[in-house]
């Protein structure tokens, strides 16, 4: 439909995820068209992302290094390790600044049905990291969704098995929300959840 | 939040119109932990990009050469031009396969809110277009809303004291829409627009 290039931009940003064909050809127009936009400055940053990240030899969180900024860091409990799915959960737990534990990135989460299974996420490396016993708790910071659970649950029986404390976020109402628009589920699970805060 | 180079890479995809913080996190890391995406190819498109897409000397589409490929295809109409506002528009109209005559891109519309007025738009070079003689309609065929219809007015105005045909697509339902659904100004656009079917 366009001239060449332009077309090979356009197919090229519509396999990017969430970006539909109309998205896609907003965004190569916006290339096209726009002075100040710095065409060569995305391009090199492409390139370096390409060459740079890796993922961290302990955790699996990208990294420009061989460990990331966070395994890296002396200031870090190390007696803690929240297990996540994605590197975008770690930057998700970073930003409430409630959590000053490592992290241990799976790279997915148990899914049969996409054929994943433990084998397919990053959890061998996971064992090393508690054998020097310095680890007293690890946290469990999968998706509350079947998968996440799926997870959760196969990770804390091999954890238990080893003898380390295993915890799981709590689940429940979203904080700010509506209770009469909580779908049953998180509903339930807020009511199983709940805590005392008063009385004997 | 991210290793350094993560994060250009976030922030450099969220200038990109359409693409929210979220979005730019989920197509970065799309990018960095899908073996089979190929980053140096969206590099390299990026830089011919920037290298190879001009401006059609003639009509101001996008071109690869000093003219576009409608302007030099022999097959084409030069008795027709049809005026639009992006190269989007030229797009959609080819998709149509309605239309064989030529197209003029004026780079937008006028819009006295945002500084655009007649000056800022590539309708100067409309002008020897139409001297030869050989142009009998301008078919004006920018968007039918208030910045579409004060340029169609603004040009016609111009093109018919130059003694050139000049005529602006139909508003009405959209075919496939529910009249229900229907917004009261394009309900009342069909109306004002309506054709005889029959009778005397």
């Amino acid at each position: 439909m366009y001239e060449g290039i332009v077309q090979d931009l356009i197919d090229e940003l519509g396999r990017l995820p969430g970006v539909g064909p109309k998205s896609a050809q907003r965004i190569a127009f916006h290339i096209v068209q726009t002075q100040n936009f710095d065409v060569s400055r995305l391009a090199r940053i492409l390139l370096d992302v390409r060459d740079k990240v890796r993922f961290c030899q302990y955790c699996g969180n990208v990294a420009e290094e061989v460990t990331c900024h966070i395994c890296a860091d002396p200031d870090r409990d190390t007696t803690l390790i929240c297990v996540v799915e994605e590197p975008k959960d770690v930057a998700a737990i970073e930003r409430t600044h409630e959590y000053n534990g490592r992290y241990h990135v799976l790279g997915g989460a148990i899914s049969p049905i996409d054929g994943i299974g433990p084998d397919q996420l990053n959890i061998r490396s996971l064992m090393p990291r508690l054998e020097s016993g310095e680890v007293v708790e690890v946290i469990i910071a999968t998706d509350p969704n079947l998968e996440g659970d799926a997870t959760a649950s196969y990770l804390s029986r091999l954890l238990v098995a080893m003898g380390v404390r295993v915890s799981r976020l709590a689940s429940g109402l979203p904080v700010g929300g509506d209770l009469e628009y909580a779908d049953e589920v998180t509903l339930g699970r807020a009511f199983a959840g709940r805590r005392i805060i008063g009385g004997e």
